[in-house]
C-alpha cells in the first residue's frame, strides 16, 4: 500500500471530474466527498469506485450540470427532484435542506427522487452531526437480495444512516440490509479474504463465507434472515412513497441503477432539552463499559473504529493501492 | 385450544380492569389492546401477559389514573410524558399526537418519556395506518443483550416497528433487535418447542436453538450480529434524546423496567402525490411474485401472516389455552 495525502487525493479527483466537463463548485464538493470516504477507509466507495463514477458521467447516466428541484413543499417534509444530477452532491444538498427544516421545525425530512448512487451513505449523517443534528438517512437500490424464502432477487440491500453528533466523535451506524454490502464483499473478493461469518448463498443454495460465491450467485443473506429481508422492503416502500420517486422494481427493470429514491430526515438536538450532549455520552460510556469477550480487543460503538482510522489517513497518508493510484494519476 | 369469541376476551379484559382500580375509558382502550393483540397472534402480549400487567397496577407500578403533559412543543415534533401511566394508553395517546402534527406538517413526531411497557408495539403502527399515515415508532426496553463482542448485557433489545397503510391490508413489520423477542422465546419455551434457528448463546457461550437456554443466559443474539448490536444503541439514544427521557443503562439499574422512552413518527400519505397507494400495492405485488424455494409455501411480507391469524380469530373465536381462560375468569 502506498500512503497519499488528502489534499493530493482530493486534487486528482477534483482535476479529473473538471476534465470530465464538471462544473467547479459540484467538482469540488464531489472530489471531497470521494476523498473523504477514502480517508475514512470506505475504499469500497472511494477509490475504489471514482473511475466507474467518471464513466457514468461520459456515458451519460450522470448529469453534471442537473440541479435538484423541488416537487412539493409540505411543511416539515418536502419532495425534490433530482434530475438525474450527481448522487453525492444531491444528497448533500437534500440532508442540507432537511437539516434548514429541522431549524424551523425541531425535525425536517427531505424525499428526494432521481437521483443517483450517493457512494458512501455514512457521508450525509456525518454532515447532520456536524450542524448538531441527528441525521438519519436511507436509499433504494436495483434488485439485489432475494426475499426471506426465495431465490429470486427482488428486494435491494437499501442502505440506512442513522449518525448522532457527540464531541468525542459522533456514532454513524451506516449498514446495508444484506450482512455484507456489496463493496465490502468486492473488497474482500479483491484481497482473497473469506467472511468472518456466513453473508449468503453459493449457486447450489448452501450458506458460504466466500464473497465471489455470494457475488456470483446474487444471493446475499439479509440481517437477521426474515427480519432484514422484511427491512429492507418496507425502506423502499417509504423511500419511494416519500420522495413520490421510482421503486426497486422500477429501478432494477432498467439496465444500470438509475433514478434511485432516498429520504433524509434531521432532527436539532438543541431544541430537545438541556441534556441531550450528556445523555449521548452517557449512553456511549455505559457502552464501551461492556467487558470484551476472550480474542476481541474492545467492545466499539458504530463509527469509532471509523474515526481510528481517519485519524491514521491524516497523520500517515491514505493508504492506497498502488495500481490505482497510478491509473487515478493517468486519467 | 380454547376458542374464545373476541368480545367474550376484550369484555372479560374491560371486566377485571375496573375492578383493579382502571377508570372506564382507559379500561375500555386497554381491554381492546390486549384483546386486538390476542387476536392478531401476539399471544406473548396479549392474554399471555395481561396478569402481569394487573399485576403491575396493583403493586403501583403502572399509574391507572396518569394522563401524559406536554413537555416541549417544537413544531413537528413534542415530547411529552407519560407520567408513569398505562403504557398501551399513553402509546395510542402518542400515536394519535403523531397524526395530528403530520395533518398540519406532512410529519408529526412525539418523544414520550416515563412511560411503561405498550406490549405490542404494532398496534400503534396499525392505528396509524388506519389514520391514512405511515406510522413509525420504537421504545428502548431495560437491558437485555450484550453488545456484540461482550457477553455483558447492555443493551435493550429495543423494538421498532414500521407500518404502511394499504387497501388489501397494511405492511407491518413489527421487530425486536434481538433475533428472537423476549415473548417469543417464552413462548415457545412454553410450548417446548426449538428456534428455527440459533437464536443466542447458552450460559456456556454456545450459539444455541433452545428457547430456555438463551433465557437463563440472557445472551440473545442481535439480528445481523454488530448490525442489530448498534442499531439497538442507536434506538436508545435516540429514544431517550428526542424524548429528554431515561435511557437503557438508567432503566436497567431499577428493579422494573419503568419510565421507558418511546418516538412516535406518523406520514400522512395523502400529501404525498396521487400515486402512493399504487406505489404500495406495485411494490407488494412485485414482492409476492418471487418464487418461494422447495419447501416454503409463499413469500410473505410483513403483516401478512397476522391478518390470516386475525381472520381465522374473528370466524372461530380466539385460540387460548385452557387454564389461562381460566385463570382470567376467576380474577
Amino acid at each position: 500500500m502506498e500512503r497519499i495525502p488528502f489534499e493530493k487525493l482530493r486534487a486528482e479527483f477534483k482535476r479529473i471530474l473538471i476534465e470530465a466537463g464538471v462544473g467547479d463548485a459540484k467538482a469540488d464538493r464531489t472530489a471531497a466527498l470521494f476523498a473523504e470516504n477514502t480517508r475514512d477507509g470506505v475504499y469500497s466507495h472511494g477509490l475504489n469506485r471514482f473511475s466507474g463514477f467518471v464513466g457514468g458521467i461520459r456515458s451519460g447516466k450522470v448529469d453534471p450540470d442537473a440541479e435538484p428541484t423541488r416537487v412539493r413543499a409540505l411543511g416539515a417534509l418536502e419532495q425534490w427532484d433530482g434530475n438525474s444530477g450527481i448522487g453525492l452532491v444531491n444528497a448533500e444538498f437534500a440532508m442540507g435542506r432537511a437539516i434548514d427544516l429541522a431549524r424551523e421545525n425541531a425535525m425536517g425530512c427531505v424525499g428526494l427522487r432521481n437521483t443517483n448512487h450517493w457512494m458512501r451513505p455514512g457521508a450525509f449523517g456525518l454532515q447532520a452531526a456536524d450542524a448538531g443534528c441527528i441525521g438519519i438517512c436511507w436509499t433504494n437500490t436495483t434488485v439485489l437480495m432475494p426475499p426471506w424464502g426465495s431465490a429470486n432477487r427482488r428486494i435491494g440491500n437499501n442502505p440506512m444512516v442513522i449518525c448522532i453528533p457527540r464531541k468525542d466523535g459522533p456514532v454513524l451506524l451506516d449498514m446495508a440490509m444484506s450482512q455484507y454490502s456489496n463493496g465490502k464483499l468486492e473488497v474482500l473478493q479483491r484481497r482473497g479474504e473469506s467472511l468472518p461469518i456466513a453473508g449468503g448463498y453459493d449457486t447450489d443454495g448452501n450458506l458460504t463465507t466466500d464473497p465471489g460465491a455470494i457475488l456470483d450467485s446474487r444471493r446475499a443473506l439479509p440481517i437477521g434472515y426474515w427480519k432484514g429481508s422484511g427491512l429492507a422492503l418496507v425502506l423502499d416502500i417509504l423511500a419511494s412513497v416519500i420522495s413520490d420517486g421510482d421503486s426497486t422494481h422500477e429501478i432494477g427493470a432498467r439496465p444500470n441503477e438509475t433514478a434511485v429514491s432516498q429520504v433524509y430526515i434531521a432532527i436539532d438536538t438543541s431544541k430537545l432539552g438541556d441534556n441531550a450532549d450528556a445523555k449521548i455520552d452517557a449512553i456511549v460510556t455505559d457502552f464501551l463499559g461492556a467487558s470484551p469477550l476472550e480474542g476481541v480487543d474492545s467492545v466499539r460503538y458504530p463509527g469509532e473504529g471509523m474515526l481510528a482510522i481517519r485519524r491514521d489517513s491524516l497523520a500517515n497518508g491514505i493508504p492506497v493501492d498502488p495500481d490505482l493510484w497510478q491509473q487515478l494519476c493517468e486519467m
